[in-house]
């Protein structure tokens, strides 16, 4: 099968984290170098990959760690994604205001530019997880297009979604109504030491299942890149996060394409072919018969009976 | 673990089809004997279990085959239901005045009243599917408790859906935002044979997924009974339909706790312990952290941007 405009190979990066900024970005840049010359055209980066995963802990000196939009990350990706000609989403903690901060994906065209941003809109909040005492939750707006929008790129529409996101079947089909060609997540998902084996591996199942469904639900293609390794609790009161890895690309039937092991850093890759959404859309019409004359009180917290 | 009021043995019946309507319910009647005696209370049918899955071709005569509310198939199914003090969950053509016909799930409870209906919100039309001919869509209200509303029973809140609804997370979410705590799909799917056996195995699997994903989104136990065995095309028009078995019981991480085979007639059962639900959902709050605020797109049938 020949390669046609429809075809792109996308590439998902996994990888230990490291505790400083510079060492995180060469190790990324040398990860990202690897999978464009392998040819792939679209690079995914996991979670706040220029850190370890600073959230195990509220720590005020962790603030010192969040970056302008055109901070360091940004420069070093947007000179990678023109140098290599690909499409690049990394994922930075977005300084936006003194008192506003983000965890924020950014995804850099093949001219290097910013071809657009997106602000976690659903936030966790859980032990190892203080992600509410860091990030402001991102704003909706359709008209601004922001929020649950895709980003334009010159490979597609990406409907780029961060981590916690992922449980949410709102927020894909979300992107899919307004065009979405390809989901991606950047994850840090791990295990808890204290869960025994087999409620760990429920977890990660589960995990592996939501993403492969709103590939089924939606008919796109869904990349995952997670963290992998174990972090320490700085605070030492847990036993730190296991990161999972088991990053993967399914294809438009929530096919595994491509899937990552739970220990390595790795570069996964597939094509992907975008033409196939509108087939499977035809023979398996959801959006035609969805009831949207009866889906408002899925903007209710909860639906009381009577 | 001996059982609690928060366990309950479940049972889900496929079973090849039968062309007339006494013959049918003779069978549903034996496998419902067999299913309570092994200790189930609630026991779930296939989709339009009384007949053959007619609907493969647009047929005026087939009309003569919906039945009233309180027609044979209730009849029998109530008087069932009280004896063997279950909860069973069945599945007409029902005749609601002349020219008005739904593809409707009635649940009988313990006592034989019936506890309540749902008629199918998402009704499909392919070819061998003609669905939007025989049927209307349910309606849904709120205030009325019609639609995505769950069933009250002496067990539990039933959120019961019926088949083509198994592909829309919209659904499901639905109805564990009124209270669902079990989610039941009665269900009619099958493989063309036109297909290759590649991609007949993408769809099983997409359709598998799909149904245990609204376990994980929801926190909820999901049974899915869906027919099996092949059935003619009556026009010879196309190669029939083979149903493909593979029901299934999903626990609330959805984690498979029963999976029948893609041929045989058979009786899965698994207890459910639906006090998992409230601990799952405090451990993964997904319920706490939904954007309410920014979903009122899922009422639109596309996002246009600009």
């Amino acid at each position: 099968m020949s390669p046609t405009p429809n075809n792109i190979q996308a590439a998902v990066i996994q990888h230990k984290g490291l505790p400083d900024q510079a060492s995180s970005l060469n190790q990324t840049e040398t990860l990202i170098r690897q999978a464009a010359s392998g040819g792939s055209k679209l690079i995914l980066l996991q979670e706040l990959h220029a850190s370890l995963y600073f959230c195990q802990t509220q720590t005020y000196d962790n603030f010192a760690l969040a970056e302008a939009l055109e901070g360091p990350t940004k420069t070093r990706l947007s000179a990678l994604a023109k140098e290599l000609e690909c499409v690049i989403v990394g994922s930075i903690f977005e300084k936006r205001m003194a008192g506003v901060y983000h965890n924020t994906a950014i995804v850099l065209d093949t001219d290097g530019s910013l071809a657009g941003i997106y602000r976690k809109m659903h936030i966790p909040d859980d032990p190892g997880f203080n992600e509410k005492f860091y990030f402001s939750p991102g704003e909706h707006d359709q008209i601004q297009q922001i929020g649950f929008t895709p980003i334009n790129t010159s490979i597609g529409k990406l409907g780029v979604l961060v981590c916690w996101d992922q449980w949410y079947p709102e927020a894909a089909r979300l992107m899919a109504l307004a065009g979405a060609e390809i989901l991606l997540y950047p994850t840090a998902i791990g295990w808890d030491a204290e869960d025994t084996k087999e409620e760990q591996q429920r977890q990660l199942d589960a995990w592996t299942l939501i993403q492969r469904s709103h590939s089924v639900a939606n008919h796109l293609p869904t990349l995952v890149a997670n963290r992998v390794g174990h972090e320490p609790d700085p605070s030492s009161n847990t036993q730190g996060i296991t990161f999972w890895g088991n990053s993967f690309i399914s294809g438009p039937q929530g096919e595994i394409l491509a899937e990552g092991s739970n220990t390595e850093t790795q570069i996964l890759s597939a094509t992907l072919d975008l033409s196939r959404t509108e087939q499977l859309r035809q023979i398996w019409p959801y959006f035609r018969d969805r009831r949207i004359d009866a889906y408002s009180a899925l903007s209710q917290r909860s639906i009381k009976s009577q």
